[in-house]
């Protein structure tokens, strides 16, 4: 047990912070290569983009508070009662709320994972307790082992697919912690966010345990997959009680009006989203085994659209090593400052085949020493 | 004093709720007037609406968490260092995190006011006490009286122009109250949202006591001059060290990218602000003076772009009122959830002179019974 009684900012630092890089290089953001965040490199759909431009007089307006529309096609979309769905400006957004509203005393975080989870948390006056995923097994979910530390744990976080590991885990392993969690009161918040990248998700997603089970959260992003994170959309699935919970503790309008246009659309792209899955997990697979062949790097089977690097062999620090890219404008995640990784790992996301060919000769220029 | 335990949803309805008209009544926004909600009626600037097309692009990368040029932007307009600025997601959402980690016991709120102050507080648990403002005395701030029940309050909320009486408060009074404030530990949060529509603030924002007063939070909304609500945008003054509190209690990407860069653009477009300033001055005052001379109707001084109206004397109630303009595709807003205002009151927006004409006209028929 790894109870950590203080955190720096630095442990909060995320991937994708472009316009910092581009005011620190006086560069621009179109010169960048983004790997260091997740995002569908497909970019905005055409119909997303035109249900964006038609929704720009409507600004002049308060949102939708009750995001009647979108709420509607998430319903019909992910098969789940509106009156289970809160709307938020961003998936983490709810995690600050929840947090907030439930005032846990001690929270279970496996790690590494998504480091949300943990600031929010302390912004709830959390204690927080790691579980530390071990990587001489793949960062595998042990769903026993995992249980067995729910014990006087308010709320269990983790990711499926897991952020940075790439892991997924099956939903009847889920439903063992629920009930286990059940036993000791202990809410378990599952955040989906990169679920729709999985080409056939009906054996992983916990959707369907929602009424067997008012103690599961689901947190799910619509940034991620349909590449607006600058628009700010997600949503929670939950008990319809828990839901009006949230509902109270959160400001009205917090969903902007573009945003709730966008995902509206989104969610009705079927041919977006059949090409995204197609392509990205393509270029996934190509840019796995790109990795593996670099000297040095052991990279870990990614389930969505990122792939988890040790770079151990390479003598070369994570830090050094993104320092060296940034240098020549590609980002990647340095993910020295994961709880439960060391300065020995990156993550790289899966973007289109040309690009991933760029980053994977930078790469190897960088690490064979070519360009130092 | 008027302790509150328990609270109904329709207590906290809003104007502006154009969207759920339009789906009760089959209609389409676009035929809606909508003196509800108070909203420049320049409608966008050509500025923003340009700074927002330019950076649809942009949204497929995250939103820049440190706010960087817009944070850069309102320091300089308002002249305030960035480390006391905490951007929001809208004002409202730091009325939410401010009482999240503030944790007030009991709030203190002087009535009539905008009932997110009251929401927000519930949210977080705390009582609310209301000081009862007169309606014969015009709504007027007795900053004395006011402050003779600071003993107890964690939390003192109120708007600067107030919302929905139009009042406004010097800013010698405020600081009265500050001190007083000072004395019982009270935080006392001051929303300036309608402060850019008064032509010269000089005398009335409190920006320039954040130095003296740690315990002075200033709540500023830049949607509401802008025309911008459906994007969301706003921003907190507070001490540093307070807003360090609340940049670690919130969503890191919480502004997302096309409110950051339409605020940049609207602050620096002077043409608009000093158009909008005289056009809706001007405006308000025909307005006020057209409301004076409707039978049965007692509107008050109005300060920023709203006024209220008492029409106790046309015999008709506020919900009636409302009811046969929105037949007439007229929204204006029902005063009578608020706490401190009876059946009697409306509140109506300043639009232009056109508008205005017809809103003018189409409450003479209603009143007068012709429509009826």
């Amino acid at each position: 047990m790894d109870m950590r009684s203080g955190a720096k900012a630095d442990n909060f630092r995320h991937g994708g912070n472009v316009y910092a890089l581009a005011r620190g290089k006086g560069g621009v953001l179109a010169e960048l290569l983004d790997y260091s965040a997740n995002i569908n490199p497909l970019g905005l759909a055409d119909s997303v983009q035109d249900a964006i431009n038609q929704s720009i007089h409507n600004i002049i307006h308060y949102p939708d508070a009750d995001a009647y529309e979108l709420k509607r096609s998430i319903s019909n979309f992910y098969n789940v009662e509106a009156a289970r769905i809160t709307m938020g400006n961003g998936a983490v957004e709810l995690l600050y709320i929840l947090c907030h509203i439930t005032k846990p005393g001690r929270v279970l975080i496996p790690a590494p994972s998504f480091s949300e989870y943990e600031r929010a948390s302390r912004a709830a006056g959390a204690k927080i307790q790691y579980y530390m995923l071990s990587a001489a097994n793949g960062f595998v979910f042990d769903v026993e082992k995992i249980s067995a530390e729910l014990d006087g744990a308010d709320i269990l976080f983790f990711g499926n697919p897991n952020n940075p590991t790439g892991t997924l885990i099956a939903r009847t392993e889920i439903a063992f912690m629920l009930r286990k969690a059940r036993e000791y009161n202990t809410l378990v918040v599952v955040d989906e966010s990169f679920m729709d990248f999985i080409t056939d998700d009906s054996l992983y997603t916990s959707r369907s345990l929602l009424k067997e089970y008012p103690n599961l959260i689901i947190i799910h992003s619509l940034t991620k997959f349909y590449a607006i994170p600058g628009l700010r959309l997600g949503f929670a699935l939950t008990a319809p009680d828990l839901a009006a919970r949230l509902q109270a503790a959160k400001d009205p309008w917090n969903v902007n009006t573009l945003a709730q246009a966008a995902g509206v659309a989104a969610l009705a792209d079927r041919d977006y989203q059949a090409k995204s899955k197609e392509i990205v997990n393509q270029a996934k697979k190509e840019l796995f085994s790109g990795l593996t062949e670099l000297p040095g790097c052991r990279p870990y089977p990614p389930a969505a659209n990122y792939v988890l690097v040790n770079i151990e062999q390479t003598g070369i620090t994570a830090a050094k090593l993104c320092s060296k890219m940034a240098e020549r404008k590609i980002l990647i995640r340095d993910c020295s400052n994961y709880p439960g990784l060391s300065q020995d790992y990156i993550r790289v996301a899966v973007k289109l085949p040309a690009t991933n060919k760029i980053l994977l000769d930078t790469l190897r220029q960088v690490i064979t020493g070519g360009a130092l």
